[in-house]
């Protein structure tokens, strides 16, 4: 991770902190529809009245900004999988009604995975956002891999079914899903890529 | 697609092909390294020692030269995929072949496909770029249904293989896969993904 010089959020007051808040809030939006690319400050100032010097106090740089966008993202993303009805992951019906939340949304068509898709938009062309994309792809595939690896000890998986890898051939399957709907503009490919990896774990289930 | 007005290549002399050549993959390797965003005339005039009013007589504009690198990203990924080592892409071996292929290279952790990166950090920001995105990766998923359908016609894989669902499988896990690699900076996941998904093919084998 590089050093940057924006404000810790931690020393914000209550107020700094809701504006703090706003901007990456609107920031998110306008990336997750344009792209990092294609989204400057003045957008962001329309979408979200603050002035041009409160934003600079805050996001000193774009760079600054759209790492804070990718920490934000990440932590929607986790939170999502999160929700009661998914529970710890730790079972075939909770990840079926996982990707089934993703299939049925249109979520992939309108701009493909909110974390995942600005993550390759910014990967390559700026170092500095290395660090926050590998730490959101771990932080969510850990979910995963802890939720299998669950279902490995109550003897649901068979001890030959390798969390770590499950966990890669799912993630995979998610966010190139993602990507080949968004390019094809239809769900069938993440359906079919969440579906068949999905198999893929089941064909693991110890006999009952 | 949308109407472009760089000169159509069929009409140049083959003095100026050889320099529109010489202009694409100069910009296709500044590109794969640095991301399209960070990418310049200035740059792909030093690479190529081609003159500003030459690089503008062939690509008007960023957008037009972008595109055309897409294009030729398609095509070196579908020759790649053609060549007499993986046949028809239609026996298990090929398929193994293939994806070692890509496995042992260090191209994941360099900068992901030659094409998905690339199509996957201006999909959303430049609407134009759709077209050559979605037919690059339609021509590349049709090489995999098309040896998928072959072995099921040979009795290879049994009738209730779907050659389409398991074409977006390993199409997806393997951008997938090539994203995770290049943010983890580590080659298991690309490993894990295709070869989960290619276990899942072969589990569609028809008994010899």
């Amino acid at each position: 991770m590089t050093p940057t010089s924006e404000p810790p959020a931690q020393k914000l007051t209550p107020k700094g902190l809701a504006t703090r808040e706003r901007i990456i809030k609107a920031a998110a939006e306008l990336i997750y529809e344009h792209g990092a690319q294609n989204t400057n400050n003045e957008q962001i100032r329309a979408a979200t009245g603050v002035s041009g010097s409160q934003l600079t106090r805050h996001f000193p740089t774009k760079e600054s900004l759209v790492r804070a966008v990718l920490a934000w993202q990440a932590d929607g993303i986790l939170a999502r999988h999160q929700i009661p009805e998914l529970g710890e992951l730790d079972s075939f019906a909770a990840l079926h009604r996982w990707a089934d939340s993703y299939i049925a949304s249109q979520e992939a068509l309108r701009g493909g995975c909110l974390f995942g898709s600005l993550a390759a938009e910014v990967v390559k062309a700026e170092p500095a956002h290395h660090g926050a994309v590998a730490d959101g792809f771990e932080r969510w595939q850990e979910l995963f891999r802890r939720g299998l690896s669950t279902m490995r000890e109550r003897g649901e998986l068979r001890p030959e079914a390798d969390p770590i890898a499950l966990t890669h051939l799912l993630a995979a399957a998610f966010q190139g899903g993602m990507l080949l709907d968004q390019a094809a503009g239809e769900s069938t490919p993440l359906r079919d890529a969440l579906y068949g990896a999905l198999a893929y774990i089941e064909s693991f289930a110890a006999p009952r």
